[in-house]
């Protein structure tokens, strides 16, 4: 049998793996009532925003399927197709088991305890990181099969399949993170300071829409922008590969990312037997096992196919120890003496709330960066002292750090599922138990949440550098030595200067969206409590769908311009100012977003935990005066962490990969200059 | 005589009409008692600080000569100390005018109504105007004479006039910025916010160091500030110049800069002749007819010199017309529709404030610097098209950005002098109509200083980018060919990676400086308020100067840092991984400063203003809850626009200077890797 038959059929077994963990959260009930009620509220708006977002999604496709039929043929077109086709499908499952196991996770905690409530939240984000992992592997695996198996015919359609992806990425989690922070924001704003009513209060009319956030957002946003990191990770180094003729190690990323697989489902079921014991142990347990697993397999891998320089699993390990070293990095910013500054300069107020915190995130960026740096160093010279192209090397650290996705996916995917449980249970009066066993669970989920977040920064970068340095091999080629990088070259650092302004806009326009959003979002609450005659008493239901309905709007008139500049820009600058130039863009763009990226992601972290430190009763606790100067960062903090700074790894892939796209087509220089 | 005389002997003449200014400010009194007393304690304060602050210089400037003495030579070690010199004369003597300007601005105000009160403040700034521009030409004119109008026997040396004033200015940027925003921050929210009384209430403690703040950090910060931008362009385009060998070009500079002092003068003298009509209409007299003379004067000074091509005029338009462009952009940001909008978020809390800010701020990045980008695209091409080396085009753009230094200094340092003589009249009681007057002309100097911000990020970024492009020449001229700064190399890769940290670092470094003084200030000024019987009733005095001195030994004891790994980053890097790696490091370290600059200032500029908008009576007026919101903003914006910000500039000046001077020394590959 063909060896570029395993991936794809490697996906299917684990395309059954999730279905089979999906009927193991199906087996808890769903509740009564009042449970059951809330559960469905936030399944259906979930499914009913996504499918709205998806037919926005839908018509911006069409457009690229049709550019890329009349330019780069029919191949591009289908992988194009393909492409958004898979990275929509995992978001969509993924959520869809989301939303079922929220409600199963808050019934469980009260009928079977602690160990079932992890059981069920867990699985319930394992669908989304099996899907992730496994569609992947389907979608880019039958591709190449097709494509690129007998050598390389088509292999550059493969790049269509990652501008489909990450297109749908930057959609969902920018509309994704548009809605669930102006649902958070405006019911938060109204709800814990105005009204002065707990959170998740059920006569808050935002808390339905805040928790259907929680699932488009932070899952299913999640989950496109990983499977985008993912699959752009193997195209880069299958490109790179490809310009050295070199079948085998065209071959090997979509081999490590198999392996990973595997791995992955060792991993699930390593956490599940030891669920019973300690949450935190069962989740470490899993993180770390299964990419040293991973990491003996590939080993064997390797071996097995002859003609790979060992050198190349040094550049795998160096991304997973490096993705492993800048989630702790982001935990200890987001965890420990950061958190505990931020909260006491709570006591002077929020202005200096927010200095401290913004000082964090600044400072927060420089060791991941340095790491990224050392990757870069260690990979690029192993690769090339085996002599294979040293950028080929990031790209496989990348697909190294990336391969255990399933596991990763899957314990940064269970925090909004138990977050949400704990929702539901406030929502639908469950007592003090079951929410302590909710917020216990939720606690360790917000950690494994910063961790994966630092991690999917770190993927992201290594991603876009591999999708880059793929890029400028392949204009390179076309051009010879016409075509040099360099920082002396004015053309270069106009790209550079028009790079680095990217991220800002980007991170502008969204978080004045949620600004806006969240303005009429907090005019609607206002007014239901005023008019609504009873709902403070609870005699009265507020109109929740009233809310959702705000939120899906705004999350899709704003989607709209991010994901066109970051689409329209690598061909008007790459048309307009030549290959040379876009070039230049895509580095001062990758410096942008990376830093920005951990800037906001870290700060609005270490503010949330801030708030939650003051909320266990330091310095004040709760209702204090130093609570409410932390609340006040943790509002900040919420569309720096969960709309504008996750954009930032989506965004610089996705000008990475239209560039790589557009290669072909471009002039060394531009016609406007 | 030789040509090369004319610019230091300029600069005498421009020392003398600094004088005959000084002369004229000090004709008017300085008043009586409080008046009095108060001027004298903020001046004593002020030079008490410079005294200090330039004790710890001292010891870091003898430490560069030993180093500079020891691998480049004698005349660099000399030219190391004139650049020192040079930079803290023009501090000094520029805030010793201002600080007996500002009670002299007072006092006029009172008794000879407002043109007078203009005259004075204005005057009082121009002293740092014209010193800032004539030890400029002084010095360096000076330097140029002895070490290379013979050719360029020791051209080279002047870099180190570069490094010493480079490093004098951040020291003064962020140690200034340090004491005046922990003072202002300190002042403001114990004063205003917890005791209920107005800013600069005789009773608050804080509010003489809040003042003595405004001189040390606006005032000599922002002189030292464009002293270095100002000589670091020239050194840049004359080590450009040198490498072509060109004369006549490697004179220009100076000669352009010359030709600004005069203009520069007599723009001085229209300001004055018109400053009995409207102030607003003055100051803009001169600020536009001041360039439209010099670009008179630079096109016959050109023709004269005889070889110089006329495109190169162009490329001096292009950086006068862009700096003016990117001031009024500042402008907008700073004082349109987004400062209402902030101010409007304000009516949902701080926290809305915030985010609405931090997303002007961003916003504001992008205009700017595709400003920046097209000034290269131009200049380079102009500078190319008439066979001259293209970055010698950007240099030059720089050049005539900051040839009428003297007078857009002028009218920037006159916004700190009219702001103190506001706060002298409140504390001393001078009554509404003097208070409605300095108010007057403070707020036009916060929006001539909000342009002169922005001025000063722009040609900052294009002295800084002529100097790493000197240091590009430099070593490229040592290795040929084996130095190629390619963006596909991993070492620029690394390089660059390590630069963008730096910006984000030392950011983080000083907001956390002034969160720390400001904490500090705030425990005297609640101890003061407790302990000092009478104080609240006005019967007793206030212990300012225990303020002044936590604000001293704050900034000195935290400047040091920032100062460090400015100078130590560029060695470290240059000779552990290499020039290559670093000429990376500057290109991400100059994309980064540049847009954390342009953010910083802008966001911070914008909540000011929206305070300021509110406080007029706007959305409730003081005292009401959207005052309070947009106090959040302001006190956030605090060290984000007078001490972060600021220091960007100077940052990537700094170490793309140290790396031109020890571009000689450094290995192609270093030894650590």
């Amino acid at each position: 049998m063909n060896i570029a038959l395993f991936p794809p059929l490697l996906g299917l077994i684990g395309m059954i793996a999730a279905f089979v963990v999906y009927m193991l959260v199906m087996k808890y009930p769903d509740g009564e009532d009042k449970v059951k009620k809330i559960g469905d509220q936030i399944h259906a708006g979930a499914l009913a925003f996504m499918k709205t977002e998806y037919k926005y999604l839908l018509v911006f496709i069409a457009v690229l399927v049709v550019l890329a039929q009349m330019f780069l043929g029919t191949e591009t077109a289908i992988a194009v197709v393909v492409g958004a086709a898979c990275s929509s499908l995992a978001g969509f499952i993924g959520m869809y088991a989301a939303t079922k196991a929220n409600v199963r996770t808050a019934t469980a905690a009260q009928k079977d305890g602690a160990a079932a409530a992890l059981s069920v939240s867990f699985y319930g984000g394992s669908v989304m990181g099996l899907c992730v992992a496994s569609l992947g592997l389907i979608g880019l695996g039958g591709l190449y099969y097709f494509y690129a198996a007998d050598g390389g015919t088509h292999v550059h359609a493969l790049e269509g399949f990652g501008m489909g992806a990450s297109v749908v990425a930057l959609f969902s989690r920018v509309g994704g993170g548009i809605f669930t922070k102006s649902a958070d924001v405006g019911a938060d704003l109204v709800g814990k300071i105005e009204a002065g009513i707990p959170e998740d209060d059920p006569r808050n009319p935002g808390v339905i829409a805040d928790n259907v956030g929680d699932n488009v957002g932070d899952v299913a946003g999640m989950g496109s922008d990983i499977f985008e990191s993912y699959c752009g990770s193997m195209i880069a180094s299958i490109a790179i590969a490809y310009t050295m003729k070199d079948s085998g190690l065209m071959f090997l990323p979509l081999g490590l990312a198999a392996t990973g697989l595997v791995a992955s489902i060792l991993g699930i079921f390593i956490v599940k037997l030891r669920s019973a014991k300690e949450p935190a142990s069962a989740l470490r347990s899993g993180t770390l096992l299964a990419p040293a697993i991973f990491i003996v397999m590939a080993y064997f891998l390797m071996n097995s196919m002859g003609d790979i320089p060992m050198a190349v699993l040094w550049c795998v390990i160096s991304g997973a120890v490096g993705g492993v070293l800048i989630g702790l990095i982001t935990e200890y910013y987001t965890g420990s003496a950061p958190v505990k500054k931020i909260a006491e300069s709570g006591e002077t107020g929020s202005a200096t709330v927010m200095i401290s915190g913004l000082s964090v995130g600044m400072q927060s960026v420089v060791i991941p960066i340095l790491i990224l740096a050392t990757i870069i160093l260690v990979s690029t010279s192993l690769a090339s002292g085996a002599g294979v192209v040293g950028v080929y090397g990031v790209g496989i650290a990348a697909v190294g750090m990336l391969s255990t996705v399933g596991i990763t996916m899957a314990i940064d995917a269970y925090g909004p599922v138990a977050d949400n449980a704990g929702g539901i249970a406030e929502m639908s009066g469950m007592g003090k138990e079951v929410r302590d066993i909710t917020d216990s669970l939720d606690e360790l989920g917000n950690t494994t949440a910063a961790i994966g977040k630092g991690f999917a920064i770190g993927a992201a970068a290594l991603a876009a550098l591999a999708i880059i340095s793929a890029y400028s091999a392949q204009v390179a080629f076309a051009y010879g030595d016409a075509f040099a990088l360099s920082l002396t070259d004015p053309m270069v650092l106009v790209g550079m200067f028009i790079g680095i302004c990217i991220p800002f806009l980007i991170s502008s326009i969204t978080m004045t969206a949620v600004g806006d959003a969240a303005f009429e979002m907090i005019n609607e609450i206002r007014r239901q409590f005023k008019e609504i005659s009873g709902l403070m008493e609870g005699t009265a239901d507020p109109d929740s769908e009233k809310c959702v309905e705000i939120a899906t709007k705004a999350a899709l008139k704003k989607m709209m311009l991010p994901g066109i500049i970051a689409v329209a820009m690598p061909a008007v600058v790459g048309f307009g100012l030549g290959a040379i130039a876009l070039g230049g863009m895509l580095a001062g763009g990758l410096l942008g977003c990376v830093a920005l990226a951990l800037f906001m992601a870290n700060a609005g972290g270490a503010w949330d935990n801030a708030k939650k430190y003051v909320e266990k009763g330091n310095l004040g606790g709760k209702g204090s005066d130093t609570h409410s100067a932390v609340v006040v960062g943790d509002t900040v903090g919420d569309p720096f962490k969960d709309t504008s700074g996750p954009s930032m790894n989506i965004l610089i892939n996705v000008m990475a990969m239209v560039s790589l796209v557009i290669s072909s087509l471009l002039p060394l220089n531009g016609i406007l200059f």
